[in-house]
Formats: structure tokens, sequence, C-alpha cells
């Protein structure tokens, strides 16, 4: 009995925590709180044609565009339910729903064992802060004055902070995978605004899907 | 061996409940089911301005208004799927998809661990049945007599029996929170068609957003 | 804390296998992973009048269209997201989103304890399969030779391979009823691209409403 009171509790705490979007953490990316898609530094999305001659018959479909980048901000992780772009190298730019210190990412891809196929998961993934601000972009001079590898990294300017480099796996047991930034980023305060995800591989597939990306930290 | 089996059987007994909608009960106010929300009796949706100069720069955003208050009776409990009004009083009338003897309510918020911010929770929150029928109105009237302090509560008309004066508190470790109807006021077997949530306080936002409303008892 | 962390480890286990789809098996008939209905082949949907003069008085609604049998390849199975057809007989034509030799289907209908009424659940139910292609043909003709039985169920043409013949029961504790194809069928090898649900009875209403329908196995 007192066992099974014990069991009882620990079962129904850990389906609470479950039942709050499975990690229960905030979220600044996810599009009904507000976080938003940049599409100035977002990747086309893939068009796709509608295979088998079959289906073309039966449902006079012709070439279709693929879900928008949004969709890797919403919870929903039905199979399909991505945003796919061309090749294995793509980026999304996500505007926070506030401006935070990020403490982690979680990247999302659906469980295999309901994916069709797991090829076009996110391989490996370098996640950027834009740079705002006088503060910030003296904390960042700062630092990469002392870390001069991370500084060449992203094209147009250096006003973008590496946050974390990071691989997805799709073949260990939970496809919900949270990557914590280096402390030492994190202690450089540095708030942003909007964080580019910049996926560099895949595993395999000539298209890449992204289910959902989160941001995590502590709001400003 | 017999002790993995016990726990087992605990556990996807509790995982099938959770599957259910986490109370596994009819819900009247369910929009899929056929609840819908009566306009005439329900407070206006907050417009609200989108912050920051530089997100309406990059999304060229004006001010939008919230989601429609039918937001309340869908199960979506992600941040921001709220209805939301100005101001820490209004009102939701719902149109029950069965006349029903209520005999529970259930108010929930974002968890408050994914949330941004509990402010905009609800607080003390009545809850009101429209009384239609002559031996319904005669059960009040007869319950009213002895009761006088419920008499004035409500404007408009005395048509309107107080179900019950909840308080949710976004504090507490569940964020779906039933409260029952005083069995004095269900054993007056008044059987409803509209239910009205009348939110009386919130938690310090100068807006209210509620995420989920529902009505249980015995359908008539 | 030897027992605990053993508790903890079952319980995260069951919780991971739950988040994945209740299931955790991949669905050819998922619609966002690709899966479509052919109309040709699918019972009308069920015209429903909105009951109660005081509903159509608040929200002015006229008869209504059910939901689109699309519904039903849809993972929602909150109460009223199904497909409805008049009487307790008709028909689900569902293009797969890959070519497979079936090995089990899945029908699911709203949880008895969420559900106003189960008596609109699907009861016996006849999947089939539609055979193209000379070798499957062959392998079909084949067994039928000494299956007579089989051969004369479906109307139109003997290009059809009767998969399954399963009863739904909403009264079973699990609302998500999963039924093995025949190993000697699943034996034949033969792999379709159209699956056909053919619900031949319900529990007792004068409507059916499929909730969702999933085919699982080996896509070729
Ligand atoms: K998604
Ligand atoms: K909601
Ligand atoms: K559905």
């Amino acid at each position: 009995d007192d066992l099974t009171s014990l069991l009882q509790g620990l079962i129904d705490a850990a389906l609470l925590r479950y039942s709050k979007d499975t990690i229960a953490r905030p979220d600044y990316a996810l599009f009904s709180a507000g976080g938003r898609v940049v599409p100035s530094i977002t990747t086309d999305t893939l068009v796709m044609r509608r295979s088998g001659a079959f289906g073309r018959y039966v449902l006079g479909k012709k070439d279709v565009e693929g879900l928008p980048p949004a969709r890797a901000l919403h919870p929903d992780n039905s199979v399909g339910s991505c945003w796919p772009f061309k090749g294995d190298q793509g980026q999304l730019g996500v505007l926070l729903s506030r401006r935070a210190v990020v403490g982690d990412v979680t990247i999302e891809h659906a469980p295999s064992e309901v994916a069709h196929d797991v090829s076009s998961a996110p391989r490996n993934v370098e996640v950027w802060g834009l740079v705002e601000g006088t503060e910030n972009k003296a904390n960042v001079a700062e630092y990469l004055a002392t870390h001069p590898s991370s500084e060449s990294a992203f094209p147009p300017s250096p006003d973008h902070l590496l946050l974390a480099n990071v691989t997805y796996d799709p073949s260990l047991p939970n496809h919900v995978q949270t990557f914590p930034i280096d402390p030492e980023i994190v202690n450089l305060g540095v708030d942003v605004g909007i964080v580019i995800f910049r996926v560099q591989s895949n595993w395999g597939a000539d298209f890449t899907c992204l289910y959902r990306v989160r941001v995590h930290g502590d709001a400003v």
C-alpha cells in the first residue's frame, strides 16, 4: 500500500511533467507565444514533386511547396509536420518572443519509431545569436579577442556570436534533444533577440526537414 | 518480476488515463464536440500591439486582435493559445454541446514551467448557469428564497444560478484545476444549456488570458 | 534508492513511448506524412442539422456538412474530430504515403471516458487492399483459388484482397486498438498503395464517426 502510493506519486509527477510540453521549460522560439521566422535570413523552402504517377492521377496534384519555416516553431511533431529545405545545408532565423540570454537549445525530429525515414534529420547544427547593442557588442569583441577561432565562421558581419555547435542524433532513444550553451558564452551575459539555426549536414537524404527548434534561457 | 509487472500495470493505466485528455471526463464546453461561444454575453477580445520596434521592422506587423474566445474551448494549451481580454474582469458565455446538470468545472492555464509569465492567469472566477424552463426556475426560486445572499450578484436578471465561485492558482503543481460544484446546488437538479465564466480578478497583469475552460456533469 | 531509480527508468521509458504517438509505429495513412483520401471510393460525408432551436437562435447556424474524411487520417482525437457518414455502413479509401505490405491496422475512437456517446463508433470493419501489378495479382489469384470464401465479398472487381475483418470495441480500456493481419495474408507479400476501410456496422447510432485509422507494415 505504501509502495503503491509511492509509485503512484512518482508516476503522477512524471506524467504532469510530460504534459507540460515534455520538457517543461519556456521556449522563446514558440510561434504561439510570439516567436517568428525572419524571412531575410532563412533558406528557401523545398518545392516537392508528388512521387508516383498513380498519386498524381488520383489526386490531381502538381508540384507543391513544402510547409513554411514557421512549422519548425510549432509543437506538433507528427510525421511530415516539418519545414523542408533542399540539400543538407540551410538556416532558420528566429525572432524570439523575448530577448534572452540563451542557456540551452532543443532540437526535435519525429521519433524514429514513427518516422518513415530519419535520413532527413539535421546532423551538425550551428546556433548563432545576432548581437545588438553597445554593451553586448563590447562583450563579444572582448570574448572574440581571446577566442580568435570563432571569429570568422559567419559571413556577412562580425555581429554574430556562435552559441553552440551541436549534433542531433535521430538514433538516440529520445527524439527531443536539449543542448546546453557553453557556460563561458552564457556568462558573457549577451542577450539576443534573434537566433539562427545553421544546419551544416544531415543524415543522408537529399533534403533536410526541421520539425522543431526551441530556445531556452533567461529573458531580460 | 512480479514487482516489475505490477509497476508496468500501474504505469500503463496512468498513461492511458493521461492520453484521454489528462482528466478523462466528458467536457460539454469542448468546441470540437459542439460547444460554442455566445458572443452577446462575452467580453471583447484584447487588441494587442506588437512590442518592440525591431519586431515591427522585421515583420511589418500592425496592431492585431488576440485569438478569439473560442480558443478557450480548444484543448491546445501551448503558450499563447489563449483568449485575451483587457484588464482583470471579463466573461465568457458558453453554449454547451448538451444541456447538463453541472457537477464540476475545470480551468486550465499554460503550465507555469513553460509560460513566460503567469500573471495573466485568471484568479477569482464565478461560474454561472443560465436558468431556463418552468421547473428549473421554480427550483432556483425556492433555493434563492432560503439563500438570499446569492440573489443579487448578477445584473441583468434573476435567471442566473451561481454554480461556483472558485480560485485558480497558477502556482500549484497541476495547471489543470477541477472545481466541484457545491452538492446543494447540484442536488437542485437544474440543467443548463449556457454557462458563464465571469473572471473577477487575475494575478497582476493588465490583461487576462483564458487557456481553457471545461464543463462536466450529467447530460439530460 | 535503487528501487526509485529503477522505477524512474520504467516510467521514463513508458512516457517516451507514449510521446511517440502512443504506439510508436509508422503510419502510412497519416495525412501529414502524405496519406490521402481517395474520394472516388469514399462514402459521402454526413450533413448534420444543429440540434435545438436555441442553438440555432444564438448561433445563426444552418445545416452543416461534417468534417471531411481526411480528418480520419489526422492524429487529433478530441471529441468530435472525426469523419461522420450516414448510417452504419460506409467506406474510406486511403492512398498510403508509401506502398507497403500491410502488417497491422489501427482503429481509434474518442476514449469512452470523454466521448459523450460511443454508439457512433465503428463495430465490424473489413480492411481491403487494392491489388496492382502482375506479380501481386498472380499471388492473390493463387491464394483465392485455395480460399474461395474470400473471393466474392467486394463488388466492383476481383482486384481486392481482404486483409482483415476486425471488430472495434469502444468498451475496452484502450481506445487505440491495433489488429494484426493474418500471417497467411502477410506472407503473400502483396504490397498495396490503397487500403479501403469498409465499416459494416456500428454501436447503435444512426450515423458513424471515424476518428482515426492507421496502416502499419513494411514499406517497399
Ligand atoms: K512542427
Ligand atoms: K486553448
Ligand atoms: K482525427
